[in-house]
């Protein structure tokens, strides 16, 4: 096993411990990102102090506005730097001096771009003048070029773009802001996900995913990492520690630079170098990250690892009332080259033959239920419960649109209630896909609440489920 | 030139010409299928008669029960059979009779299932037994084991699932009725689609998706098919006139069936044999046709080509305020091999250089514009002038979130406005990304309303900016 070097647990820490955040360059004018930054930091439940900086300002959102980091008398750990990025470094400066006569900073997040992401000799020197004077101080420093920090335990938020947000299993590390925030607004009105930390990282010159790797790997509240990746410095590195963390806990990536041209525009955007994606491929399926390789997979997948339990086996049923769905599902399943269809049980064969109607199809091909239209909310519980006692199955994917005929909301009860009659221990994943998308709102979001992932999509549904099986399998593999 | 014989204009007007439509199995007990299909029949504007036929019902939904068919006075040219699968052949008898002595019916639409998809004898002789009195006499079968027919501009409906829906230039063959109409449900909250004909087509025993394209190529209404197919009997006949039809309209297929497994689910379904998938791949991409691979792509490829003009060339543009979903965009295009980024005009360039932040990304690389979020509504519109103004563009994809310091509603108005601003002749493709999904559903109402498709995915459109391509370069080289 290689030895993976851990800065977790100590310097990252400041990160999402804090009692006295600072906003150079809040705004009192309402739209301005300098103003949302403070209206979004007040959504969350901050225990701490919240100081807005602005020499023209007397109060922004009810808050004192503070002249100067310098009239701040309580105790700053995290400032949040919100300025022209021509303004920046006379902060980090500022920044510099209080940490020399105080001592309290230990992060400064730097929203403000125009630094190595220009791609010229001014904005690599102007990124190094920023960082110089932090990081000599050992302050941590998220960004430049990013959105900073959120941690919904602590009601800690550095963003512009997104204000309360539901807490949950979930841990964000991304090199776009908009990539990440775009997942937490789609996945908002369904309730899809819940929200443990998030960290924009964008030209990730010292706060890395590799440190964020490490410090989720330990977080109790993480379950799952979720992370978008442009390019990175020490690929070798952040290929270790994925492995080591991927022990623990599932990371999901979606890697960004492709192709050629691709790579270029990620240089543009946060500096990086995309590197070889086949390399990354690679390297990512040995250390067990699961790559993604569309958006709403990697959405769903990430979703489902925060909410459902991981397949013991690779061998799926596929329990549908729509016909044409579920054949996309199992193509889809069956394609992945990791998935074996379940051999139902005599016993689960005959039970569901029984209540079934007799155009109803149990097992053609095996593992394949289709139980046509003719099936009532009640009827659905019960064969939900008959699926899920069946040990030669792992995990279920269920589709249905569903029929006029059927209360969403009852249904969606029903299925709740099958899948939590058994003890969590026994509990296997299941993958709901409601296909009538938004016009069946009200019966995903019960399904959502209890924490039972709902889908648009029948293909996405069996690639969520093949990289559920994937990791199952690395774990098993590395005895963990 | 292959010759393709149509059965066009003769023989299927009858399904979308009706002036009295009987449905035998109509029912009076909300919920059933063959009450809901009563209901859905009267919420289209249909001009001419609903006969709902149940020997134990006086009235259903307000119109006047009939005991039978032979009851029925007035002009019947569709019936939709909604029985068990026992009583339908006797149906058919007396449908066979009525013919005979009025010689009205033209089509029947068998709702029922219980026939070839059970895979056995029995099913397959009760569907010969079916069929049989109707063929002889020249009545069109729709079906058995289908939703049946659509027509939004005749009023036309003998679906359970669907009520009233948009009208518009998509008609859709489907041998899931499930399939189609979640396409239509899903959407319908943001009005992405509007609806010409919907024909599910079932077992396929006698109307066929072959006849279906023959019909739709010469359908003023129909701007777009969208086929979704598990297998047919005559392939290289399918195949021959989808290449004839897609030099007049474009075909957006999903193939079910990919795999063995695949295979066999799509048999239990719909007694169909789906057929080798690499032949179908490879003539469906030398016809013309657009197979699309994945659920998303076919939903937004079909309402695309349904609402945008098709591009004149390969050249796209990527407009953004994003930088990830950006980058991801610019490989799933590259990916495709269809698509060049545009070369940027020099006019172009100084024109944006001078309206943008100087931390915007104008070109680099060349097609690729990121504004950067410090960007206004109205500016969003300068900015889209500017680009589709440059002759070196063939398509756009542009990409928002939009910041939480933009109006939803406001950018909306102010990109329909920039695009309207140019005369239809004049119009390019323009795809619009709206990350936030339904978080911004106001705005991308606003959108779909004025016939500009939005999407969640960034590489979905990118997906679906190919295949636009790959449509027009068909019709390019077949000179039409």
């Amino acid at each position: 096993m290689v030895h993976v070097e851990t800065t977790a647990g100590s310097s990252l820490d400041g990160l999402f411990k804090a009692e006295g955040i600072a906003i150079i360059g809040a705004s009192s004018k309402v739209g301005k990102p300098g103003n949302k930054i403070v209206e979004y930091a007040l959504e969350l439940d901050f225990k701490g102090e919240i100081y807005p900086i602005n020499p023209g300002a007397e109060e922004i959102m009810g808050l004192k506005c503070y002249r100067d980091l310098e009239a701040i008398e309580g105790k700053v750990d995290i400032v949040v730097v919100v300025l022209h990025s021509d303004d920046c470094v006379t902060a980090a400066q500022k920044i510099a001096q209080r940490k020399d006569e105080k001592g309290d900073i230990s992060v400064v997040v730097v929203v403000s771009g125009g630094f190595s992401e220009r791609g010229d000799e001014e904005g690599r020197e102007r990124e190094k003048a920023l960082l110089e004077p932090l990081m000599s101080r050992g302050i941590r420093v998220v960004g430049p070029n990013c959105q900073g920090i959120i941690d919904t335990y602590q009601g800690i938020n550095t963003t512009f773009d997104v204000g309360k947000y539901k807490k949950g299993g979930l841990s964000v590390i991304t090199q776009s802001g908009a990539f990440a925030v775009s997942y937490l607004m789609w996945a908002d009105p369904l309730g899809m996900l819940g929200l443990s930390k998030f960290v924009s990282v964008g030209n990730m010159r010292d706060v890395s995913a590799i440190d964020l790797l490490n410090y989720f790997a330990d977080d109790e509240s993480t379950k799952v990492i979720a992370l978008y990746l442009e390019g990175a410095n020490e690929a070798r590195k952040l290929i270790e520690t994925a492995a080591e963390v991927s022990k623990k806990k599932p990371i999901v990536t979606m890697k960004a630079g492709r192709t050629e041209l691709g790579g270029r525009a990620a240089q543009s955007h946060t500096g990086s170098i995309a590197g070889s994606f086949e390399m990354y491929k690679g390297a990512f399926r040995q250390s067990g990250v699961i790559q993604t390789f569309n958006v709403p997979e990697f959405y769903h997948t990430a979703a489902a690892f925060s909410k459902m339990p991981m397949p013991k086996g690779n061998r799926v049923c596929v329990l549908t009332v729509v016909g044409g769905p579920g054949t996309l599902c199992v193509d889809e399943l069956i394609t992945s080259g990791v998935v074996e269809l379940a051999k139902l049980s005599e016993e689960t064969k005959s039970r569901l033959k029984e209540i079934l109607a007799p155009t109803a199809n149990v097992g053609k091909p095996d593992g394949y239920i289709d139980m046509t239209g003719s099936v009532s909310e009640t009827l659905h519980k019960e064969v939900f419960k008959i699926v899920l006692s069946d040990k030669n199955i792992d995990g279920v994917i269920y589709l249905t649109t569903p029929p006029a005929f059927l209360d969403e909301e009852l249904l969606a009860k029903n299925i709740v209630s099958a899948y939590q009659s058994f003890p969590e221990e026994e509990r296997k994943p299941v993958l709901s896909v409601l296909l009538y998308g938004f016009s069946v709102a009200k019966g995903r979001r019960i399904m959502e609440d209890a924490d039972m992932p709902t889908l648009d999509y029948p293909d996405t549904a069996a690639q969520v489920m093949a990289n559920m099986i994937r990791y199952s399998q690395y774990r098993s593999r590395n005895n963990c």
